[in-house]
Parts: C-alpha cells; structure tokens; sequence
C-alpha cells in the first residue's frame, strides 16, 4: 500500500536522506547486536555513549570545530536559545546588539529584551527583510556582550553574504536553517546554534557550539537546564538528552561525509538553487522576494503576483507529486525550500513544473486578453 | 546478523513493546502513504497534525483526564520541569512545600529554591529514602502556592502509597517513572509531569498535564520556552515540538489500549512485581533497600549484602540474557525497571536467575566454609 515518496519542499522538519531512513528501519528493533533499539538504550550505557560521542566527533570532523569549543546537545528548538544565549552571554557586559533581517531574528532580539540592554545594530525590516545590511550599515556597540544575527532567514528566503567583523565583540549566530549546507569558519564565532530539524536530522535537537570562555557567565539562580555548564560540564549527559534524535544526527552526518563532506554539500546545494532560480530569473510570470546577492540556497521564495495564481501553483504542486511548496503566512506565496537531502532531481522536478505552469498560466491569460478583446469588438 | 532481543531491565530509556518498534520500522521511509517519514513532516502539516492531536487524545482518553486539564507537550526532560513548575506556580504565594523522598525530589527542591521561600514538608533522607512519609508526618503550609512531591522513586524503587491531602494547596507530582502504570485519579492534582522515556515512549519529550487555573502566574520576563502559556496557548505547536517522539508516544498508547487500558497494566505490572518481590521475601541472599508498603512495582531494588557478591550477581545477570541490572551509583547494589512493556516472561527470567544464582552462591560459601573449618581443625 506504500506509495512512492514524493518530493517534500518542507522548511524544516525536512526531508532526510533514504539512506538514513532506511539504516534507521533495519536498526530498529536490534542496534547492531546490541538485543534493542536505540530507543530503548539507558543514556549511560556503553552502547549509547558510542553513538553520542561518534555524533559528536562526527560533527566536529565535518564542521572542522576547532578545540577550544563545546558541542553542546540540547532541546526546546532554536527560540530556547534565544533565551539562553542572552541569559548566558549578556551578563557579560549586560548589553548586546541584535541585526534584525527576519522573523526568528526579531524574535530573538525580543526575547534578549528581557535580560539586558538591546541594540539594533542592523535591520532590513523596510523593505519587508528583501535585503541583508551590509558591514558599513551596521551600528555597532564595542561594549556589547555579543552581536547576534540569523544567517539563512527560513521565512523569507534570505542569506547573509557575509560574516560581520565586530572586533571583539564575539559573533553569536542562529544558523538553524543553513548550518551543513557549506564549510563554515567556526573560529569566526562565539557561539553558532541550530535546530537539527533542516541539514542536521529531525527535531527534538538543538545544537551549540560554543567557545569555551564563553561559557559560565549565567548568574547562579539560572533555571538548571538553561546554563550552558550544565551541558557544557557533563558531556550532554547532566539529565537523558534526546537519545534518538542524536542518533539520526551521528546518520545524517555519516552520509554527508559519504557524500564528499561540506564542499560537496556547497556545490549540490549551488546546483540545485541555481536551477530553481534560473527559472525565476528567466519568468514573465514569477518574481523573487529576495535581492540577488542574499538569496538563500535553503529556502527559495516566490511569487505570480496574483493570490489567485499562487494558490493555483501550489494546488497543482501537489497533483505533480510535490508537497510543502506554500510559503510562510508571514511572506505567503511559494517557498521551495531545499537542505542537503533534498535531490537533484528534486530541484529539477520542481523546475519543471514552474516552467510548464508558466507556460500554461500564460497561454490562458493570452486566451483570457483575447476573449475580452473579442467580446468589447 | 542481528541476534534475539535481550532482556532490558534499564530505568529509562527503556524496552518498548516490540509491536512499537515494529510499527516504527515499517512506517520510517512512508507514512501510511503519504510519501515520507514523520521524521520529514512539517509540523503545521495537516498528516502531523493529526498524530499530535491522535497522541493527545490518547493521552487524556487513557488517563481519563477531565475536561479543565491541559496537556502539553515540552522538552528537557523532568529536571527542566524542576525550574518550570517553580518559576509558574510560585509566584502564586511566593512559598510551597516539598517531600524530599528520594535524589530527584531532593534536585526539584533544591531548584525551586532558586525562584522562591521551600519548605521541606516531610523527608526520608533519615532512612536513605527506605520509606514514604505518611500524611500525619507532613508539615504542612496552608499558603503554599502547591506541594511538590516525586510519586515514584526511580533511583531508590520506592513509591508513595497514598495521595496526599493538601486541602485546597494543589498537588503537584513528578510522575516520570510510574505513569500509565496503573490508574490515577488526575483530578486530584494540580499539575503532574512525567518525562516520556520509561512509559510514554521515548526520551527528548516531557508531558505535563495542567489544571487550567494553574497557567498564566509566570511572569513576563519569564524565557518563553518555559512559561506554561506558550504551550498551553499553542497547543504545544509554537516552536517545533519533539515530533518522532510525540508519534512514539502515541504508538505506545494504542498498545496500552489494545492490552486492556490501564487497569490491565496494573494487573500485568503488579504480577511482575510480584514475581521478582516473592524471589526477595523467600531469600537467605537477598535483601531489598525499600520498606515493604513502599515498594515499587516499576523499579525494585536489592542487594546480597556483599559488593564483590553484586558485581558478580551483575555480571551473570548479562550471560543470562539480561542486561542494565546494575544500581544507580547513588545507591550502588542492583536494580530491576520492570515498565509496562517488559514481559512477564523477562519477570519470571530474572526471578529464575536469581533464585538460581542464591542457589550456587549459598553452595559456594558452605563449601568455603567447610573448607575453612577443614583446615582450622
């Protein structure tokens, strides 16, 4: 009764790679050997402990994590972090300054708000978050705890062509829905976190990399769970962290290292952008949301420009084997959005399609003119 | 490749019913036909959306929970639960109570101590949690803002044998190991939260069930992940939720519902109980840490008396097929976590094995005696 699977555009949770589905299948009911599953595995067996610690060296070996940082596993998603970055870095100094280019990122410097002095260092929110504020547009505080921004906005579809130089202050970013997609210069950061749910695996895991003279700022009376020593001192193991989600971590991270690592993923994921948006760009009927030098390769908005039309799109998507295809209801519209799992042939089904509706879409609106015309002759 | 199943004796992450697992296996690359795993679902998708709504269901259909109690869905486990309960529910009266009864109940209290006035209501520390105070020995605050207790302790294998009378205080329980064990009136409590890795399903989901009055005390510089609105507001859908783990709970759900509900449960957990507690009462080896009428009937704790002795009780446990006997550190010794999905033949294995080990044991030290008086005569 299983139908084939079918192209899912979700932003996150997204598609993962067959492979690691299919591991996860035959592993389930006996772990190598092991007589169970890893669901079912005490988080301070032996078995387990291999399976956090190769996800872990895992991500390090992949992401090039330099030494003198922590991975941290945690939960509660990337808004978690919104607190804990601030209840754990703003005591520093207690202000901190906040780029705001997307609806995570303006939701992050809101909750900072609550534990110190913000800044706006940055915003695009004038033209609707279409651009990323360039260096010399930044107003940037030298006594700032940390200067956060969010580098791939999964809402709106944009990408920051740039990492920020702010001197000393140390760079905090939300790299939830881009973290994997290329290499990334961990040394340039403070502290980068992530929802695994798009490049990393599924949800139920949040990932922080931490510099460690970051870490052990948060006053004492900081709730246990949201100090950064309480992961940071006990391997992730200070309560049961969310065992199987780890373990599709340590899969997903097996298979991008099988596929050729970082570069591999950058070149995949600048293949399969550049064919959705070489539609877009070559359209009488689509218009990107997003300005050329930031668009995202994760999360490509669109639109016809007719509500109708848009509706029209994403209906029909979903006869031609697609789902996911409806943009946020913030920007609403179409978002195709396309982390490493998502296949070549993904991108070029979808190319197609838009094509083909363009085609079809602009033939009735020819025909439409043409029967107005001959109807007021 | 793979061998038989073993064994699991873990306190949690624990065995789940096989049936689970299987389900699990044969759903991952295809949902009942919609072309992905839950692991690739959007969470705002209507396909999730129904296995969160399924799950609850569920949840309050097989608990009987009455209609004026939310359910929520979080993360970070019970410990997180310690600061939660706390920051929400203090600032009621600014005071509440606690019965120290085991190492959790102990970390609960000594994190609300962070947001407020804890006074220690009634405590077993005297007798190494051996016991559960009785209702006469609680020193009570009729202007707490609740009374915070841990129903079952999964460290020590003790459960408490009576809901306590608070009056008009409401009762908040940490029920992380006993849940869905055997029936529980819910109306008669405030607020009770349990971790999802012993009898709910896996780890990285932690379940609260609310009585509506209770939510909306935070205040608002609460982090958002930890004011009870956010999840109560949002039917636990504001950020991504612990979506394969919600979709695990709710298969181990209909597994306790096609095994007869929770009155089943309770017959088929106190006949394991039974069988491993009689092994215990009729022993010259054994001896358990608990007080009879507090015994656990989901953790039982034991000892020979003898450390070398343990280790090798331990250690035969394994090359009998049975694995995770080993105490916690706090208590050393051993441990049996006998949860819902543990069969009554893993009962009657470990009792068998026990009764088999005595046997050899008590034959080994007669001989060395013999030995010893052999060669003193």
């Amino acid at each position: 009764m299983a139908t084939e699977r079918i192209y899912n555009f979700s932003p996150g949770p997204a598609t993962l790679p067959l492979e690691v589905l299919e591991r996860a299948a035959s592993e389930m009911t006996n772990y190598r050997g092991s007589g169970m599953s890893v669901m079912e595995m005490s988080h301070r067996s032996k078995v387990y402990e291999e399976i956090i610690n190769d996800a872990r060296e895992r991500l390090c070996a992949v992401l090039g994590i330099p030494e003198n940082y922590k991975v941290l596993f945690m939960q509660s998603g990337a808004t978690h972090q919104f607190s804990m970055v601030a209840m754990n870095l703003l005591p520093r100094t207690g202000r901190a300054d906040y780029a705001l280019t997307g609806d995570f990122a303006t939701k992050a410097y809101k909750e900072a708000g609550k534990f110190g002095t913000i800044n706006i260092a940055g915003s695009s929110k004038d033209r609707k978050f279409a651009y990323i504020p360039q260096q010399d547009a930044l107003t940037l505080d030298p006594g700032a705890s940390y200067f956060h921004y969010c580098m791939n906005n999964t809402i709106y579809g944009s990408l920051w062509n740039y990492i920020p130089d702010t001197g000393e202050v140390p760079l905090v970013t939300d790299a939830s829905s881009c973290i994997l997609s290329e290499p990334l210069d961990v040394s340039r950061f403070g502290l980068i976190y992530a929802g695994a749910q798009k490049n990393m695996g599924i949800s139920g895991l949040t990932v922080a990399i931490v510099r460690e003279d970051l870490i052990g700022s948060a006053p004492e009376n900081t709730p246990i769970m949201l100090d950064y020593r309480t992961y940071a001192d006990n391997d992730s193991l200070y309560n049961t962290p969310p065992c199987y989600s780890i373990y599709i971590m340590g899969l997903a991270l097996e298979w991008i290292e099988n596929t050729g690592g970082l570069a591999a993923m950058q070149k995949h994921n600048r293949e399969k952008a550049a064919i959705v948006y070489d539609v877009l760009d070559n359209s009488k009927l689509y218009k990107g949301f997003i300005d050329k030098p930031y668009r995202s390769m994760m999360n490509i908005t669109f639109t016809t420009g007719s509500e109708e039309l848009d509706e029209k799109f994403v209906k029909a998507s979903v006869a031609a084997g697609m789902t996911n295809l409806k943009g946020h209801r913030a920007q609403g519209a179409m978002r195709a959005s396309m982390y490493n799992a998502m296949s070549r042939e993904g991108a070029e089904h979808l190319a197609k399609f838009m094509r083909e509706f363009e085609k079809t879409t602009l033939k009735g609106l020819y025909y439409d003119v043409q029967n107005k015309n001959a109807q007021q002759n």
